[in-house]
């Protein structure tokens, strides 16, 4: 069957959504419009205001209204600890354990030399100027525990040798080849708790 | 964990599409602002224009953004069969089947004495007239197997009773207590074909 242009468009623009396959999406459409349009407006709006106005916190660069996070602007957290990940959505799970307490850096993904990602690209220059002019006494490095996140974590292990921190990677609780954002929260907080040092 | 104000209500706001929780609608907020962005506005525009511009087919009462929707204005279906349904999406149900080439006729829901909806808020008023005044030989009632679209089918059945036409029930073969818009096409296209004459 063929939808009216708009309907097509709307069904379209839903595949955006992570999970939503052709099926789910005409059946959101079909719903938002015959049953809710006032929560298809709202979901408009706060879809253009979140676009306009969330960037990245200066500091650890994860999703934030503000320039400084609400994390790194906390005074009750740990700033000697940087916990390291690949994505503003692995701060969301690692805060959801609650069993960590210091400070994130947010990398823009993982090393991946075949897609031509280098270190400068993950913003990896501004995490070791961030080591070299603060109290940072522990890195944590909790790049997914895939072959391209071991490398990152790898690589900066490597990078800060000589910096006199300590450097420690999640232990392999999280399983291998996935992602961290799909890790229950007991898993990812064993694995925090079992980490194991590199240098 | 708490979100900025932003992000918790653009979370909240996906929340209103259908089968998504707290968890997918998390990962989709994620994943729009740092990922897809441009994905996200034009789902912004897609809906705001949908909602504005979408509006019901004046004969079949189906989403259509035109007044007549291309069903009802098509010249090569069968004028003298009428299917009746309980929502859009069951129109799309059907039409997906591939094994229905007659027109099609809207009512807002089912009839629910408990919730005070009665005949005249489901268009069962405007169906008659529309009986009345065209050649109409046939009405498939098509409302789903519930106890709720039972019990409208009957009281359609009722209410056309001396219009002389035809009235069918779609065959049991569709799953008693579900949904219409969740059937596989090949089961409904065997219940459009096995329905039984009730007048
Ligand atoms: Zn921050
Ligand atoms: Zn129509």
């Amino acid at each position: 069957m063929s939808f009216s242009p708009l309907i097509q468009q709307l069904i379209t623009s839903l595949r955006c959504l992570p999970g939503v396959g052709p099926k789910s999406a005409q059946r959101m459409a079909f719903h938002l419009l015959e049953r809710d349009p006032d929560g298809a407006l709202a979901l408009a709006e706060a879809l253009q205001k979140s676009v306009s106005e969330i960037g990245h916190c200066k500091l650890c660069r994860t999703l934030s209204e503000t320039e400084i996070c609400d994390i790194c602007s906390a005074t009750d957290r740990d700033s000697s600890v940087l916990c390291i990940l690949e994505s503003p959505i692995d701060v969301l799970a690692v805060e959801q354990t609650g069993g960590f307490n210091g400070l994130y850096f947010v990398l823009s993904g993982h090393l991946s030399p075949i897609d031509g990602i280098g270190p400068e690209d993950l913003g990896i220059d501004k995490l070791l100027e961030r080591v070299q002019s603060s109290d940072i006494k522990e890195l944590i490095l909790a790049t997914n525990p895939t072959v391209e996140g071991e490398a990152t974590a790898h690589y900066i292990a490597a990078q800060v040798k000589d910096l006199g921190v300590k450097v420690s990677r999640i232990a392999h609780g999280v399983p291998v080849g996935g992602e961290l954002e799909f890790v229950d929260g007991g898993t990812l907080a064993h694995a925090l708790a079992g980490r194991r040092s590199l240098l």
